[in-house]
């Protein structure tokens, strides 16, 4: 029998905000699995501000997405055939490409690998198992390894990437500020994540907030954002200061950035190093085990923003653009 | 004989451009030297950009000069009286800070050293053997680290500090592009240098120009001006690029200096380092070893823009703010 595969498709590229109409949802017959091939039922996808840059047709870190093709993306699913004899029906599995937004895949088996569910749920490999992860832990250990004492901002703080920085931060003895928007995910971010403060982005005294949340500066930014907060954060940092440039979502809708506070960087002496971690998939699997063990022993929280169904997932992802997920948006299939 | 030491003094703070009226002319009688303490009759004065800034009274990497008192700068002179046994008349000896703007200096000893002319003139040794030599030496070799096949961009090329990046870069095997303004610094780039372009940023069509000199992009840049011209850079630079941010003379007065591709810092993953050369006194005499060397070996090629008298000495920083000087900007006192 065969099976329908229901697809997100691009169809448009957006001018500035994207909308509902670039996406389309198709439905074709599963392809059954060549020699060397698995077909994996996709059980979660996980949606990422990074996707924003690829509905572009422009030079970017991330090739464009094709028109009239399913949307690439990091799924995790169940094997429910296979031709390749390192994978069965019933393996649990994660991908980081090729299997993108849609309900099954039929894939090389390079495309997968195996994952152990036994101590954390499947969903966690889109996130803090997957790329979101290991975007933390590199940003953080690798380049700003911060020292106790210090103080450390962090930019879309609740995020799937940012909630991860400030708790592996704060174990590290820092003095952690999030940025964040609005007071519910704030109020997460100081109770639930153990931050020392976090700005509310959103209130009109935001800037001042800043200011009294890091009364002796700023050594380490983690960049999710962009913009006024990036330039606000620059006003605020001490000398040899480090700045991980990891995304700078408020300008993915072709906004400017413009920056008033570059001198900083001369007067500062800061290192500024912009990074996307899939330069560096030789980490990934030590990333992933600190995480893993830290998570499974309670001392890493990890929030989820779960979607339901494929025919969704759009519209999740044009909230999480907006700042509207609260943790790690994720669609279950 | 009590001797007569002209002397500039700061009186006054600027608020935008400076002008002729922050400094007065002051005559007073040398002090006599202490035991530990020498009489130096200054030879050449450093003028350098970074002098704007500590006019000042604001928070940078420089504190603030003092009102009311000789402004600081590096010097090279001659030792006319001693009380400290490692120094005698007629050494000729050099001094980072402490001797200033003035004719003569009463200092301790450990605020100079005696320098070699027997291969090099003693102005050198506040240029290619003093600070701005060894800025360039340090961004070029031990921030940029350029490779054969790479295009390195300088701005402010024909300076103290880029002509000397530029002409280490091609030692090195990288395309070097400059930045300067007008055609008769870039002809001497170009043609004296030996850069393999050099990019009038007066002349109307800069934008364009920049793009046909880096027609593989930009792959390192040193960079000392900001604003405009830093902002056109970031929109051509490659992937894993890296930029030393030494100086950015273009704010210095005060403006804003914009950037609006800031996006290029993510997507091409760049490593922005702003540094001071004095953070790094350790490397300084490896430096001026390595620039002395391939100057007597006529590989370096090293220009002087000097003005006579200590009481033009406003006049011609001035103009060095403006860009006016060709060369590094020395004041023969």
């Amino acid at each position: 029998m065969t099976i329908t595969n229901k697809q997100i498709h691009l169809v448009k590229r957006p001018s500035g905000e994207p909308t509902l109409d670039c996406f389309a949802l198709v439905q074709e017959p599963l392809a059954e699995p060549l020699p060397g091939q698995v077909q994996v039922k996709n059980e979660f996808l996980s949606l990422d501000p990074y996707m924003r840059g690829r509905m572009d047709d422009a030079k970017s870190y991330a090739q464009p997405q094709a028109l009239n093709a399913v949307f690439q993306g990091a799924t995790a699913g169940e094997v429910i055939a296979s031709n390749h004899p390192g994978f069965k029906p019933g393996d649990k599995i994660a991908g980081n490409f090729g299997l993108g937004w849609q309900t099954h895949a039929t894939v090389d088996a390079k495309a997968i690998r195996k994952v152990d569910v036994s101590r954390v749920p499947l969903s966690y490999y889109v996130g803090l198992l997957g790329m979101p992860g290991a975007t933390a832990w590199y940003g953080t250990t690798k380049i700003l390894d911060p020292q106790a004492g210090q103080t450390l901002v962090v930019t879309a703080a609740t995020g799937a990437v940012g909630g991860v920085v400030g708790q592996l931060a704060k174990s590290k003895g820092a003095r952690v500020v999030g940025i964040a928007g609005g007071a519910a995910k704030c109020d997460y971010a100081v109770r639930e994540l153990g931050f020392d403060a976090c700005v509310d982005y959103k209130a009109a005294d935001w800037k001042e907030a800043l200011k009294a949340a890091t009364p002796n500066g700023i050594d380490r930014v983690f960049e999710n954002v962009g913009g006024e907060i990036f330039d606000a954060i620059l006003g605020r940092m001490n000398a040899f200061g480090r700045i991980a440039v990891c995304g700078l979502i408020s300008g993915y809708n072709g906004k400017a950035l413009p920056l008033n506070n570059v001198r900083s960087i001369l007067t500062n002496k800061l290192m500024v190093q912009g990074f996307i971690i899939s330069d560096h998939l030789e980490l990934w699997a030590q990333a992933h085990k600190e995480l893993a063990d830290l998570v499974v022993a309670g001392k890493l929280k990890y929030r989820e923003s779960i979607t339901e169904g494929v025919e969704n997932a759009p519209k999740a992802f044009l909230g999480l653009l907006r700042g509207e997920n609260f943790g790690k948006q994720v669609v279950k299939l």
